[in-house]
């Protein structure tokens, strides 16, 4: 069983390590992030995941989820900590935090863990520097029926709050991958897979494009696209309308509009 | 011809005064916004619109479309200010502002402005409360030739800051109206215009459904989605597959993928 015990103090040591993970570096040394609200962690749950610390409002209002889910942190080992609301804001930077928190230990996210027969469409993002977007993402791979969400190059932090938040609990529910290109394309050549990319150049149509499942839809950064080389070793490249400026659509946009056309392709 | 001038210090008027335009209820009551960046400048100039005042931050890097975009300002009668890079980042509020801003007048968004016939597309959207998301909105529109954006109900401030960054330049280059729900439903029901909800209830598949131009794609609160008696009001709901949990999809991605496929079988 884990311990329940009440933390009173800002400069308490564990509101400065809970804080401190907000902080990419600090998430990266101690491989844990932070994860708020009932909504999430209830996700969290569903998925397979508890938190290690649970944080918890005192006043806050009873809900047997919470109560639920208190009671399979204290089980599996985990601590839950209860404190003052002033101080949990404290924890996760937010003016109106939720009346719970969750620390939770990041998982392996090498491509080694993926396995590309799950599903017939993958999502695939290079350099996606908004957190926002990340997220997005992840819940679009989760609506349609992805098999995860592949992060080449360095894109947002999956494990901060803004992209935790964002994904709106898909990030329990969505597996994830991360690598550089040259990884990725070597995993991605050793088997089965299409690689599509949205693309402006030497590009067909996206509707009726001939997709093949494994699909795995390959969107660029948000102001930059993909670099040239990257869109050569693609398979396929298409694009979609554009009757406004060239570069309107949103990378998030652009991959979940590629994304359904794909499913609805494959007749899945 | 406007004025030139320099501003050094925190406390001067005008500083307060742009500053102040970052927060709604100023905004309402001078009728102003702030757009900050040369790229958004210059597509606001492209859609038509100058700045009344040109914040500008000294050791700037020259540039000839600021050079043009200052000429300009004067020209019409504007406001060229010349300030520091940390006042500047006091106005904007970020703590690496773009080397200029402007402020701009805000324009009429009444309905009445907007002409149904000028394209078969229009993205609708109620109680939208992210301005990222009504940001993202605004370039799918731009990116689908859509007539405009219409928001109906509570939704974000479309000339917050948050937005109109977001938009990356659309706000000046798509047609925009607000209104409440009963206002838009008589302006709509007074000509030709087919309602769609993206929707879960009595709904058909969304690809190959009876879509009419020009066509009015609505979409609902991020959280909520539609009241039902909006969507009872729509001529055809249809739906998305959703493989995931039931509200995977961001509204502004469920937006753009219906709009997508609106535009596909409208045959544009």
């Amino acid at each position: 069983m884990g311990t329940r015990r009440q933390i009173t103090g800002f400069s308490n040591p564990t509101v400065k390590l809970l804080r401190a993970l907000r902080d990419k570096k600090h998430r990266r040394r101690e491989g844990r992030f932070l994860a708020e609200g009932l909504r999430l962690l209830t996700d969290a749950r569903a998925g397979g995941r508890l938190p290690e610390v649970l944080v918890m409002a005192e006043g806050r209002d009873p809900h047997p989820l919470l109560a639920d889910l208190e009671a399979a942190v204290l089980a599996a080992g985990g601590d839950v900590i209860e404190t003052s609301a002033d101080i949990l804001s404290k924890i996760t930077g937010k003016d109106n935090p939720q009346a719970v928190a969750g620390v939770f230990a990041e998982w392996d996210t090498g491509l080694g863990t993926l396995d590309r027969g799950a599903a017939p469409i993958w999502l695939v993002a290079q350099a996606l520097r908004d957190p926002g977007n990340l997220g997005t993402m992840l819940r679009t791979a989760d609506a349609v029926g992805a098999g995860g969400l592949i992060l080449i190059d360095d894109c947002a932090d999956p494990f901060s709050v803004e992209a935790v938040r964002a994904s709106m609990g898909a990030l329990f529910t969505v597996a994830l991958g991360q690598a550089r290109w040259d990884e990725f394309l070597g995993w991605l050549r050793a088997g089965p897979g299409q690689l599509v990319a949205a693309s402006l150049r030497d590009a067909v149509p996206y509707r009726g494009a001939p997709y093949q499942a494994p699909c795995f839809v390959l969107v660029g950064n948000e102001s930059r696209g993909l670099p040239e080389d990257y869109e050569a070793a693609c398979d396929l490249r298409v694009t979609m309308p554009m009757k406004g400026r060239a570069d309107s659509l949103n990378a998030a946009v652009a991959g979940a509009v590629l994304a359904y056309e794909v499913l609805a392709s494959l007749g899945r």
